[in-house]
């Protein structure tokens, strides 16, 4: 008789108790029975393992899969095991019992089941690794922003959103009943990213924001987690571009290194280099989808097949499906946009990337009496803003910045059709639940 | 004459500029005219550097402090230099102006201006290292936090903030006008963080939460920045405490390590170590109260008065002003909260640090019959919770986690008066802006 363990270890430390009892737990994801043998393949947070027990020993349990059980066994070396370890049971004790008539199991194939109900049993879809992944890659490229722009002197902010009015002009607004009042829920961090830059320098924040999207398209959703960037002493929108560039570089170099086998089993190569993304303006942009895709219906912005026929003549010309767009018309873009030059352009770009834009971004006005000027030109009064425009007198440097949208960004390295598949718990015009 | 730099630098790299020309950025903090030599003081996200110039050259800047500068200099070591170094300055040049009559600058003892200017010159005050200093901890704890639970296995989630029902019953929820429907604020992430326990087995957010508190307190936000631990597989909610005792003692040695001298700004000692910080039963703490401070007025739950008074106690037992107090009456906590024994106690606990509650967390009920039993006999509908319920079914294993206010947590690390000084934005029953 063995001594039983009485701490609970995770499957990944389990080569430093070769030959020693051990105390596992965690949910049942396969059982295989082959005569007086069952094996129990085993999965906690940290893996899997194949554990194994006599078939008669495990008769009255009535295992199923995705029960949550404990197992005390004992750990010995295997070659043919993929760990290269199993665990002889010795006791399994169920935990939890899962329900019967589940619409799927982790080990389904989930192509074959609806989003619908991916969305209604979440978790059960998470515990499949095929989607757990998609949200450990996302909680990765989290991590990688945030460390990069530590790294840079950056600090993180974190800051409100209820807001007494929108950032750019009030269209596509939540509103919310705010005790007596009328408040609204924030589409951007956009003022308060420009004002800490008075006070920090450099800051990013990481949260969501909010946009009432009459449609629902494979590419809107109505919250959304915005990973916002804004920084002085810029000389012009290029050195935006440039740290945006050196930021995607680490996030997906450490993507690569860390997570290899996710990316390449929902895309073709790893994810590429970015420090050599071409920025083109956008005028610049116009001609040539004139030319190569006989493209002469576009005036003042981009439309979704643009932005996919311009990443097309990227990927030909660099080898990756990446382009900065600068310069669009100022006209089309908030008031705080500063000017590119005097002939009606904007420094403001889009980062187009394998088909999508992901990110908006530029260079803001910083003087006070620029930004009431461009707020006049489009029919805002400047008194409504004097919270945010007082900010400007307390020594405001040239800054810049952008935003990337976590989900689209997860969906294009993913390789994902819908962006909802890159959010645990989609909103967006007709979903509220689960 | 020398020749220019073009690359900016950040003051923090001038060591390796030494007798270099040097194209720095920033704000001048200082400005002192001895004679024929004038000295700037520079600021920017890096550090604090001196300059030093002829007052001749300067005359017709006109620079003032809080203006936004760029120096072309010289570097060179001087020792009476509190950084070692100082720049000879060869040209400075004005970014933007500041404003005049601006209600402080960045160099006033900022204890002289009231808490409602200083707010609406936040940017101004978070150049001032007394105010910004508070963000920047809050960050790096936001970052240890982070750090330490990736390194136990915990994945980070997003989860929605836009919910249609409550987790508690629905009191103090906003209000949204969502499309043609009403939906709320989340009060927290608590469904969601224990949903997703059934599919990666320990998780953690960082995120907003909304209150509607109808009083505006020291203690109170109507929006406040939660960090949520759950996790699956323990055996009680000593696990749960023992988890926050090791994830707050790693945070407090990292900040003793990298912010010594502002937390000894702010409080008389560094932060406690935390893995000895006691767990007491509410039972129990009610019979200390008693005879310690001939309290005999509570009943199921402690007011302030008594969390300042256990602290107290905590402090002269341990040398830690830190209590768990573990086992508060069933019947006051959420219907998921888990039981202890069963004389009507409930498996939560809260953590008293230096005075005050900073988290609420404990073991929840892991089976669905027993969950609809607890709505039941609070009067819930568990009809209407049918899409968290179906969740019980997929294998959920026993559970448990706690949630630490930000805002409170670094207003007691920093030995701050009111919430309010550890919020960029506060928002409360009155405060909607800016």
């Amino acid at each position: 008789m063995h001594e039983k363990a009485s701490q609970r270890i995770f499957i990944r430390s389990l080569p430093e108790h070769i030959l020693k009892p051990v105390l596992l737990r965690g949910w049942i994801s396969r059982l295989r029975v082959l005569g007086k043998t069952t094996f129990v393949i085993l999965k906690d947070c940290s893996g899997e393992l194949q554990c194994v027990a006599a078939s008669e020993a495990l008769r009255e349990l009535h295992l199923k899969t995705e029960d949550v059980v404990e197992v005390h066994g004992l750990t010995r070396r295997d070659e043919r095991a993929k760990s290269g370890i199993e665990v002889d049971v010795l006791e399994i004790r169920i935990l939890n019992r899962c329900g019967h008539n589940l619409p799927f199991t982790a080990a389904t194939d989930l192509e074959s089941i609806g989003q619908e109900v991916q969305l209604e049993y979440r978790p059960l879809a998470l515990r499949n690794n095929s989607i757990g992944d998609i949200f450990r890659v996302q909680a990765a490229l989290l991590r990688f922003f945030r460390e990069f722009l530590t790294a840079h002197h950056f600090t993180e902010i974190v800051t409100s959103k209820i807001v007494s009015s929108g950032t750019e002009g009030g269209t596509n607004l939540f509103q919310l009943k705010y005790f007596d009042r009328v408040a609204y829920l924030a589409q951007s961090p956009q003022f308060y990213k420009e004002q800490t830059v008075a006070g920090f320098e450099r800051v990013f924040e990481t949260g969501h924001v909010y946009r009432a999207e009459p449609h629902a398209t494979s590419r809107h959703l109505t919250e959304y987690y915005s990973l916002d960037v804004e920084f002085g002493f810029i000389d012009g929108p290029e050195d935006v571009i440039q740290l945006e560039r050196e930021l995607l570089d680490f996030i997906f170099a450490r993507l690569n290194e860390s997570y290899a086998s996710v990316l390449l089993a929902h895309r073709a190569a790893a994810l590429p280099r970015m420090l050599d993304v071409p920025c083109w303006e956008f005028a610049e942009c116009l001609e040539m989808l004139k030319e190569h895709f006989q493209r002469t219906d576009l005036v003042d912005d981009l439309d979704p097949e643009a932005e996919r026929q311009l990443c097309r003549l990227a990927q030909e010309k660099t080898g990756a499906a990446a382009v900065f767009v600068l310069g669009f018309p100022l006209a089309a873009r908030p008031f705080y946009t500063a000017p590119r030059g005097s002939s009606g352009a904007a420094s403001s770009f889009d980062l187009l990337f394998e088909g999508i834009e992901v990110t908006t971004g530029g260079q803001r006005l910083h003087r006070r009496d620029e930004l009431e000027e461009a707020m006049r030109a489009r029919g805002i009064e400047p008194a409504n803003f004097e919270s945010h425009l007082r900010i400007f007198d307390v020594g405001m440097p040239p800054h810049g910045g952008f935003a990337i949208g976590l989900e689209r960004l997860t969906a294009r390295i993913l390789n994902l059709a819908n962006v909802r598949q890159a959010v645990l718990y989609p909103r967006d015009r007709y979903r509220l639940t689960p």
